[in-house]
């Protein structure tokens, strides 16, 4: 096993009726930034909940944060911080949200360009803080210190971490997602999926309990992701979903073991130049990896393919072969 | 799934040669209090690394925490904190000490009798800042917010649990527990082991990540245990055990599903009374309870017998006998 750190202070808040709680978690008499998206949360009656919650804080509100956010939109939030003297952030939305929020609170305390933080690794130093109502269960940015941004103006999207971004809380209520759209659940658990192997599926290093946490991941994902898929407002399985999302990126089963960011790192910039949801990239891409880094990757994918899908009979090529099938047609499996 | 908090803001640094690091996280110009037990860091090196990463510090000792720690050892402690103006503490060894260390920070800020705080749930609002150094992996408190406590004048064995006393930060360094005997090392597993059941060995709640969670520190367990009870310097079973004792205590696996500590509430009144190790308490009252509430805990009896065991042939009865033999004899299972 390698050396690793572990370090999460984000505060989970799970189960049905949290939202009301966000007014003893923000500091009393904050000056509070409601950032969202699209509007969604106008639909679903979140947006009305957080209002009813805040009636004790001071609130602006900055909408329209798009999916893949950007650069250019973060600088608009950022002069209403530095005008308005907002003093905490509250983030409402699923993992674009999350991420321009976390950008949002590193860049206005950066003298320079912000984007330095993504482009040349610039250290994040200070952040404002600020806690999340998760509405999308997808990225894990929930309960993690990455955030990945978009800058339109040079089709580049780039990923940043730091201590400093990581939510004081997290709301996750299985109620609120309960109205998604089947596409955006699908999105939901194809990410969570490929965040689980791109941390798992790599080679053995020793770490038999890293390896079965993400396995457990993969097939809690397969088992209850099909439920989810067909009535996003089956509670528990919705409520198995988030935890499973959350779970996936939030530090646990990284550590101890290699990495290989590859299905991600050609996805990103598959949406930058494309503008193809984040999700899909990842199914297009994983199955061309695992083909051409078979031999990399035996191993790991033989284990991936017994212990998920129960097959061990046939060659190494054979075996392989079934894992990509199994994995593409996974709705078909018995 | 139940609702449910999860938080836990310990820094773990895990791995070789990672002892050094503690003069970085502890505060500077900090007068340090280092509290061990009987001395076998002594032997080990640890005191030595401990010693030489702290010369920039003003360090005191505070030896001879007694496994089960006393509340009589802990006032003696909170004496010298008091008069030497003490502002950190480093705990250097297994359950006892970082328990110890735990109610001792606590301790120092009560103004009447401290042991409200676990015979009346005096709530802590105030605890000194701490660290450990994990000598013995066994009980998890190096990553959650439990400590145990003795009282040598009333025969009182008692629990409590607060945010306020979670280390800072937690080394892990798998070389550490390396020369311990075996029987400590068994203890560690099996208290490990048992920890993992009081969480998972109830009844379903539709948590199946939780579930499989749970299942994949027994599996370790059960696969790694006799490796590490053979040759505790196998580097890599000792950090498998390690983690696997961390992770089956920090609030991770009991997070939306219900708990059922009665091994441990029985198993404290077997120490208190009778002086038996805790482990081997457990190890005593384990089967018992599982014979009497069979009835109970029946479907989860029968899915850890198939999942952990693979055994499924048979009756009700049978399987859930087969699951108590299997237990007891982990070491003679094919």
């Amino acid at each position: 096993m390698n050396n690793f750190e572990f370090y999460n202070p984000v505060s989970i808040i799970f189960g049905r009726d949290r939202i009301g709680e966000i007014k003893n978690l923000i500091p009393q008499k904050s000056k509070v930034l409601l950032l969202f998206g699209g509007g969604s949360i106008h639909k679903n009656g979140v947006y009305m909940k957080v209002k009813n919650a805040l009636t004790d804080f001071t609130v602006k509100e900055f909408g329209g944060i798009e999916p893949n956010p950007t650069h250019e939109t973060a600088m608009k939030a950022v002069e209403i911080i530095k005008k308005k003297k907002i003093d905490f952030l509250l983030a409402v939305g699923g993992g674009s949200v999350i991420d321009a929020t976390k950008y949002i609170a590193a860049a206005v305390f950066v003298e320079g360009d912000p984007w330095d933080i993504l482009a040349h690794d610039a250290e994040v130093k200070k952040a404002l803080p600020f806690g999340t109502i998760l509405t999308l269960p997808a990225t894990g940015t929930e309960m993690n210190a990455n955030s990945v941004i978009s800058r339109r103006s040079t089709l580049e999207k780039l990923a940043f971490s730091s201590t400093k971004v990581m939510p004081k809380f997290s709301i996750l209520d299985p109620t609120v997602p309960a109205s998604l759209p089947p596409y955006q659940v699908a999105n939901g658990i194809v990410d969570s999926f490929v965040h689980v192997i791109e941390q798992y599926l790599t080679y053995p290093a020793s770490a038999p309990l890293q390896d079965r946490f993400a396995e457990a991941i993969l097939l809690t994902l397969i088992e209850e992701g099909p439920k989810v898929f067909k009535n996003p407002a089956d509670y528990n399985a919705m409520a198995n979903l988030m935890w499973c999302s959350t779970m996936a990126l939030n530090g646990l089963i990284s550590k101890g073991v290699p990495e290989d960011w590859s299905i991600h790192m050609i996805g990103h910039e598959l949406t930058a130049f494309h503008g193809i949801d984040h999700a899909r990239t990842l199914a297009i891409v994983l199955p061309g990896i695992w083909h051409v880094f078979r031999k990399e990757k035996s191993e790991k994918l033989l284990q991936y393919t017994e212990r998920i899908w129960k097959i061990k009979e046939g060659t190494e090529d054979e075996i392989i072969d079934k894992a990509i099938e199994k994995t593409g047609n996974s709705d078909k499996v018995e």
